[in-house]
């Protein structure tokens, strides 16, 4: 079987086509600028030279077309039609109190979605219209929906409740939630693998660190904690986003640079982070060189990150009663030693012995702590793509 | 030498006059509702009965006039007259980045405390006040300002630096400060004495736990980082402030209740925390009460609370790498032994031995951890008044 992994945002939709037995990527691409000018779509097929074909692409649903294309494409395509494409995996940013896992797509998942927008009025609203623009090319074939928010649903009420009145949460749904829930459940189970261990057994601190960042405290393989809140703004320093500040700085922002509530909202999410700090990028890699060349605030917007980091790890020790495993996952856990050095400097208290010189590569799993070390750090790759479709062949197939 | 220690509030005085050859309180009182119908002092000369003097008081010159005469009055008077006081302490909220020691009154300092203003608008004006009708009421008795955020002022950079665009830092002052230093101060070096040890070997955690609360981490003897930030609002869940929550939901607030930027602001400082998650009360004990009885949203407030407090030890041990005592302090950590021992629940593997059987006690210093806890665990009654009566005194004789 053959499942079409869909990811939308506003403008872009990113895809892979996964044949199941095996596990492999048959072909993956992006769309980009979609209903914008200068629309492109980039193709890559297992084995071969990446393609790109510039067309215009008013919505979705064009988008769409042409990925389907492309992967029937006697050329470049992958399938030689459309009826190879067993199912289609959706993933959905929010899914709210409702969904504690994945869906196959109907009507009534179709309305609760849209009620989610309120909740995620940035990210649900294009996984809407994808799933939508695939019902309308695809007929019959089944969809399932994946949510960011479906694994943290387990977390205690201590833990996702905040301390506002409580009238915000029955009323207005204003709890933590988080987020990057594929990923945090993918390297679970990989560690576990890894560690030869059930993860019933195991008390685990994953680290998603990319331009948006994450930890997850995962007991005995549930998700009982997340540093991301009621959206993706709370917690870790990220590119651009703020991550956690005292929520007084929101108002006085407001007051003293004179803004609106949107604009605000702006500045905390697309021009804070390590940019906002730095004044130089929100991409970690243009920030290290920086700092390498003796940049201060570049250090700082580092020093920060790390710090926020170690601290969050601290915290979900003491969350779970301690932690078996710390796992580094996604852009800048997989591939960048300096940062995961960093950021183990003083775990040591924790059980933590860092190995350096097992620490010296990128995007592969690997231990980087000691062998001795009581509390093991592990790299992992993550790979959303495939649990979003392992999940839609599991509950397609049955 | 005694000396008045003084710390107003916008509509109430509180005041101790201390005896610093003992360091014994020979009066102490509370001014409420200045400017208000039915203002009112409470005096207690030490070992007498306390009397309660009700008079019109229609700003602050008038409440210390009220206080300064109940001091000298022949029935219920501590001292003949006002030369008796050598020195008057002034608590002042909020001492900016200028500020990192308690510093003699002259009217340079006047114009700096000034410049904070925008910093705490709702403390420093009150504390300015205060100065200003002591100046006019003393003439020339010198006054020392006692800042909350001068012992951590000590904090790195990457700890004081929240990930926003650096010119809010550079040109409005947005950074962390931290507040309630005096109290965390003064138990830092009660804790090093009870543990034999210099401050300056120690890694400690204090846990300021009243109707405001914060954590600091203090390794060295010096502030590391804090719970509390650029307002007193952040960190720990409060009797009626959120502490950390996304700072999305700021805004998201404004918008689902269409209510103003000061409404917010109020909503988070005055109708949160336990009080907001309870509906019942912002007074732990009430909350303590209910929760006894089975209201599950009292048991859900301190649930919260504790979990909470518990992350942030674990995140300040990670900060310092390690920590050698954790203190309690304030209304809640010397008076709650439950709150102590919840907090304390699942700190094991930080080393921790907390001994139940000694902790069924309120309002002493005692050590709560067994006597071979490798993190001892320390309750220590707070006295700002006296560290602010010994830095007026120390720095008035020199």
């Amino acid at each position: 079987m053959n499942v079409l992994v869909i990811n939308c945002g506003s403008s872009s939709l990113k895809y892979q086509l996964i044949s199941m037995e095996k596990e492999v990527v048959m072909a993956k691409g992006l769309v980009e600028r979609i209903g914008i000018e200068g629309s492109i779509l980039t193709h890559k097929p297992e084995g071969r030279d990446k393609i790109k074909i510039e067309e215009s692409m008013k919505d979705h649903t064009d988008a769409i077309r042409l990925v389907l294309e492309a992967l029937v494409n006697e050329t470049y395509g992958v399938i030689k039609d459309m009826s190879e494409i067993g199912a289609v995996g959706h993933r959905v940013v929010h899914g709210g109190e409702k969904y504690s896992e994945s869906v196959l797509i109907d009507d009534e998942v179709m309305r609760a979605l849209e009620d989610c927008t309120s909740l995620a009025p940035l990210h649900n609203p294009p996984n809407l219209i994808g799933i939508n623009a695939c019902k309308d090319l695809m007929g019959n074939t089944p969809m399932v929906a994946v949510f960011d928010t479906a694994f943290h649903q387990t977390m205690p009420d201590y833990a996702f409740t905040y301390a506002l009145p409580y009238e915000l949460y029955e009323s207005h749904g204003v709890r933590r939630y988080g987020f990057h829930g594929t990923s945090h459940r993918f390297v679970t189970a990989a560690a576990a693998n890894m560690l030869g261990k059930n993860a019933k057994e195991l008390k685990l601190i994953t680290c998603h660190l990319g331009n948006g960042a994450s930890l997850a405290a995962i007991d005995g393989g549930k998700s009982v904690d997340t540093s991301m809140g009621f959206t993706p703004l709370e917690g870790l320093v990220m590119g651009t986003r703020c991550g956690d500040i005292d929520p007084a700085i929101v108002t006085y922002i407001q007051r003293v640079l004179g803004v609106s509530n949107e604009e605000v909202d702006n500045i905390v999410n697309k021009k804070s982070g390590v940019l906002g700090i730095s004044g130089i990028s929100s991409d970690f890699r243009d920030i290290e060189e920086a700092a390498e060349k003796g940049d201060k605030r570049a250090q700082l917007a580092l020093d920060v990150f790390h710090y926020r980091v170690r601290k969050y790890i601290g915290s979900y020790a003491a969350a779970m009663g301690g932690v078996d495993a710390i796992v580094f996952t996604a852009g800048l856990g997989e591939n960048s030693p300096e940062s995961r050095c960093e950021i183990c400097k003083g775990l040591e208290f924790l059980g933590v012995k860092f190995d350096e010189s097992k620490n010296n590569f990128r995007g592969k799993a690997e231990f980087i702590s000691a062998d001795d070390s009581k509390v093991k750090v592990i790299v992992i790759p993550t790979n959303e793509e495939l649990m979003i479709a392992r999940d839609t062949k599991e509950i397609v197939c049955g």
